[in-house]
């Protein structure tokens, strides 16, 4: 039987990556790193447990990778750059094809966005994950919810509303296979907007990652940061998946689904210039949603052109 | 019904310590810290689950501060001062009740050790915690469990065996309430010995925190160091509600018990005289078990003063 030493050195001990601000990583009662002079330290914890944040019998290839990615959205919406994990991960039996292809997925994820893992705890239990992970941003340049102004212009990262088509409506019998393969791509390997973080440290008042749902991510930002917002319903971007097969549901999939791991972020408006040249030169798409208003709340103005307030859902955990 | 973020605000956000080096703390997509020029950081995380690491029906007080004070002790085990730490807290509901006790026994262990609690996550699910604490020390200042030599002194920061005793002895008809209560406050509130984390950081040459049990614990002490060790088992100290009413499993229990959390370490000789001088100065105990030879494993000299090898036990995970 493997033990849980056994188990580190075979499994987890062979994703270490060599970074020169690691003194030492897995294998001793805690990691030890570097943080660079004239740098922050962003830290961020996500526990993805079985059932609620993904389905038992997914892939655990694809179970490791969301739970990296997701967790390195939340670095994305600090506009930072990741620097190091940790994963505690909870068992309810030792595995082995499990681990393997655990880690395989655990390793994609981490070479993909050049981030290192090092260390965690191994415990047996229901199965769940949760990981913590450290970003660094040059001092004081991270973005937080809080920043957003009146005036400031309201922008996403992308497309809505594929995720949470594919957890509602993927037994949908008219979608084509290729479709289907497309948004369940969406739900288990959400692309953490990483790109975005330059930009957004330069131009960006606020900045928070779509997780909960558009609608109730956007209130996060009004609420810390005392403002409202107008938002354009038309402008809202959204999957073409989703207002094709579920023209209906579109916008309340892409206003409150969650899971979509895009940004929304505001901008200043005599900014919005200067951010958009810089955007379009670096081939970053953005989508003009809306505008920061000082009156609390989130509003839009329906078809009659009657100003009518959103209330604002997304996924609620309790 | 309270949801996620109320939760949050009404019984983490008021949990915050202001400390200097925190920039935010709870409530944006990740906290902000500074670590001070000239210090490394220590990063651990340790997950305790209901049923493994803790009974459910425990009072939720317990849970949070044992939570909090074993993850103090990875600090203590790196010579570290204890910095930040995140919460990721799985409930299987929102009971108010639990989570005001939860929360008065987080409060109390985090003022009792100045640590702070910068974010986390709540989820829904088979109740379990997961804490990643931070701990900073000077530069190359950490110690680890790899640097044993031949001919270090192997010390012990204080008595063995109670925690385990509390675990598999509490029903023994002879205790008397007193005895019991101190065995379960050896269980519930163990102490990280973070005061040894200055004498260490100067003197020792290896250091490990006893969770899994002295003998195992040891061992990984001697495993990173490629060395072993011959102990003088009659010098292990052992708890004394242990050896009075355990005297058969006494000395079973403290070397193979795990969860008392008093830290190992070792010495060279040549520092010896210095290092126990400073450690009476500071009236901190401590006991003198064996030393470090090169032959790798662990050994002993039984009572006919034969040389024994000392097989390494203690909690296995799976």
């Amino acid at each position: 039987m493997i033990n849980e030493f056994a188990l580190i050195e075979r499994f987890f001990k062979p994703l270490e990556r060599l970074h020169a601000d690691i003194v030492y990583g897995i294998g001793d009662d805690a990691a030890c790193v570097k943080v660079p002079a004239g740098y922050d330290l962003l830290i961020s914890t996500d526990t993805l447990v079985a059932d609620v944040h993904f389905l038992k019998d997914w892939d655990a290839y694809d179970i490791a990778y969301k739970a990296v990615v997701v967790n390195l959205s939340d670095i994305a919406a600090m506009a930072a750059k990741p620097a190091w994990v940790t994963l505690a991960l909870t068992l309810p039996e030792l595995n082995i094809e499990w681990l393997e292809r655990f880690t395989q997925g655990l390793a994609a994820a981490l070479k993909q966005f050049d981030l290192a893992l090092i260390g965690g705890d191994t415990t047996r239990g229901p199965l769940s994950l949760s990981l913590t992970i450290h970003g660094l941003a040059p001092q004081n340049q991270a973005r937080r919810r809080s920043g957003a102004c009146p005036g400031d212009k309201i922008y996403l990262s992308g497309e809505l509303g594929a995720a949470a088509m594919a957890v509602n409506f993927l037994e949908d019998k008219s979608l084509s296979s290729n479709a289907k393969e497309i948004l369940i791509q969406k739900l288990k390997h959400p692309y953490p907007r990483l790109d975005f973080a330059e930009l957004l440290r330069t131009y960006a008042t606020a900045v928070i990652d779509i997780s909960d749902g558009f609608s109730a991510d956007l209130n996060h930002i009004c609420e810390a940061s005392r403002v409202g917002a107008l938002l354009n319903l038309k402008d809202v971007p959204i999957h073409l998946l989703v207002s094709h097969y579920q023209p209906k549901h579109a916008l309340a999939l892409a206003l409150n689904g969650g899971d979509d791991y895009e940004l929304c972020f505001t901008i200043p408006a005599q900014q919005e210039e200067n951010f958009l040249a810089l955007a379009k030169e670096a081939s970053l798409k953005c989508y003009l949603v809306g505008s920061i208003e000082a009156e609390p709340g989130l509003r839009f103005v329906d078809d009659k052109g009657v100003l009518q307030c959103l209330k604002p859902e997304g996924y609620k955990h309790f």
